[in-house]
Order: structure tokens, then sequence, then C-alpha cells
């Protein structure tokens, strides 16, 4: 596979890198070949999850991630910071995202039980059947897109490597870590 | 690395799991884990990617993706349609998204000399200039949050799974794939 234009995404081609360097220096060969085939994936994949959503299921992405956070927790419910801090969002962007989410009777916002300046937002019994009602076709796609093309032995490897990049991001990175750490 | 609650995110946990199930099935265990540690980290780093480049450069990290393949292409400009190959975005959103961006002086969209149907977006010196000025801090941010945790013998395997993924995405996904493939 070249990747000779597509050595642009997110990050500067040699041709054209400018005269201010990165302070640790650019990428290395190994780094850009690894930080090229991420980027890739992410990219198309985002879309290819969003479009089967939406067309199966009338959800978009991020209603999905919200919905399954909530549906995976004890009791179908997270205040706004932990839930945000759990699909690594912004809280003031679940914030409007869980109202409109609202308005579509898929959540409910109340106030927290544990601390009353907290909101929380719930799962609805609408929302719950919406999430088991996208969860098979979202899974198929999944397995067809991601893991059909990847021979077994590199999903160990794969998963180490990726489980380092996020203990790293959650140490460096700028959004709180989630609850459950 | 506990999974409990975020064992939801992106598929269903198995105590929530619905009555209808995939075709092929949900996850197993090697591929939950592979497919968990990669949402996390997909999460988060569009995230942190985003607020860097806002913060520091002003621009949105689709902005820096449309600029980073234009940069790299021979003449800095592309079709709407290659470009849209390119970045893995549906041509609609890379259209309204170019006028946003030829708004504030970053590109330049044109009649294409090849074919005259076909609209291209050019990277003006205003947007060579942006991306030059916002490519260190980028890549100091790349090196220092997906870099630094990651131990130099998993980058080759990593690389070689998502290269795997990466061509499975092209042959069974949805978008068309780049010109340069």
């Amino acid at each position: 596979m070249t990747t000779r234009p597509e050595e642009g995404l997110h990050m500067m081609p040699r041709k054209a890198r400018p005269a201010a360097k990165p302070v640790t220096g650019w990428l290395d060969e190994a780094q850009q070949r690894a930080w090229l085939a991420y980027i890739k994936v992410q990219l198309r994949l985002v879309y290819e999850m969003n479009r089967q959503l939406q067309a199966d299921s009338g959800m978009s992405l991020a209603d999905w991630d919200v919905l399954t956070a909530l549906g995976a927790s004890e009791s179908a419910s997270l205040t706004v910071t932990a839930l945000a801090a759990q699909i690594g969002w912004e809280r003031s962007r679940l914030s409007h995202h869980a109202k409109r989410m609202a308005s579509r009777g898929l959540v409910e916002l109340m106030t927290a039980h544990s601390d009353r300046r907290a909101t929380e937002v719930r799962l609805t019994a609408e929302g719950g059947a919406a999430l088991e009602q996208a969860a098979p076709g979202h899974v198929e796609l999944i397995k067809r897109l991601f893991f059909d093309g990847t021979p077994r032995d590199l999903l160990d490897p794969l998963s180490t490597a990726l489980e380092c990049v996020y203990a790293n991001l959650l140490a460096q990175g700028s959004l709180p870590p989630p609850d459950n750490l």
C-alpha cells in the first residue's frame, strides 16, 4: 500500500515541512507508519459507523455512544460529569447533546440523588429499546469492517499496544479519567 | 485495567444483550478486548486533537484534515471527489465544510481544469501558512499522547494490524477508495 499523498494526513509531508520544528522532532519512520495506519482507519471507520447507525436505526454515532455507556452502567444512569468522562466528551457538548436526546425520548435528565447540584442522564425504556434494536447491526458492521481482514494472531499485540496508548492518554491528556479506573 | 462499565462502549454488555443476535454472533473475547481498546483511544484522541488545534491554531480537526490532504497533494489542490475519498468524508459534508473554509481564506474553490463539471479545492497561501503554523504543535501532541506510552517493539505489529483493518475497510466499506491505491 502506497502512502504517498496520504502521508500528509494529520502530519506534514517531508517536502512541505515548515521551518519551525516540534520540540521533540518529527515522527520517525516507525511512528509515521503506525500513525498513518491508525488515522486512516479512524477517519473511515467513524464515517462507516455513523452511516450504518443512521441508515438502519435512525441514530447517530454520538447517540450510540451515549446510549451504550448508559446501558452498561449499574442503574442505567450517570451524572453528566461521569458520562462525559466515560465517552471522552466535554461536559458542555454532552449537556447539549443529552437535551436533544431527551426531546426525542431516548434519555431523561434529572437532579442527581447523590448531589442535588448535579444533573443525571437516565436511559428511558424507549432509549433502551432503541439500543437493543441497533446493537446487532452495529456489531455486524464492526465484525465485517474491523475484524474480517485482521489475522487472529495480531489481535493480542493490537490490544496491548492500544491499551498502552489509552493508559498514556489518561495520564497525559486533558480530560478527567472515567470513574471506574 | 477493568473494562466493567466501559464494556458497553460501542457494543452491548452481556447482561443487556437483546433477543435479536447479529447474524454472525457477538464479538468473542479477543475481539471484544481489541475493540474496546481501539474505541476508547479513538473517542479521547479525537477530543484531544481537536482541543489542541483549536487552542493553539484556531482551527478544528476537520480543518486540519482538509489542509493536510491538500498540502500533501502534488499541486496543493484536489477535486471535491478525490479529497473526500482521501479523508474518508462524504462529498456533501466536504462541500459544505470547504465553503466555510473558503470564506476564511484557507482554501479556494474553482472549476477543475481536468473536468469542467468538477469543483477543485485549492490550498491558498494563507491556508498553507496556517498549516505550517499548526504542524509542530499537532505533531508534539501525537508524540506525547500516542507514542510516549507505547513500547517500540509494539509499533510494527500495531501498524500491521491497522493496515489489515484499513485494507479491509476499503474492500468492504461504502466509501470509494482514494485515488492513490
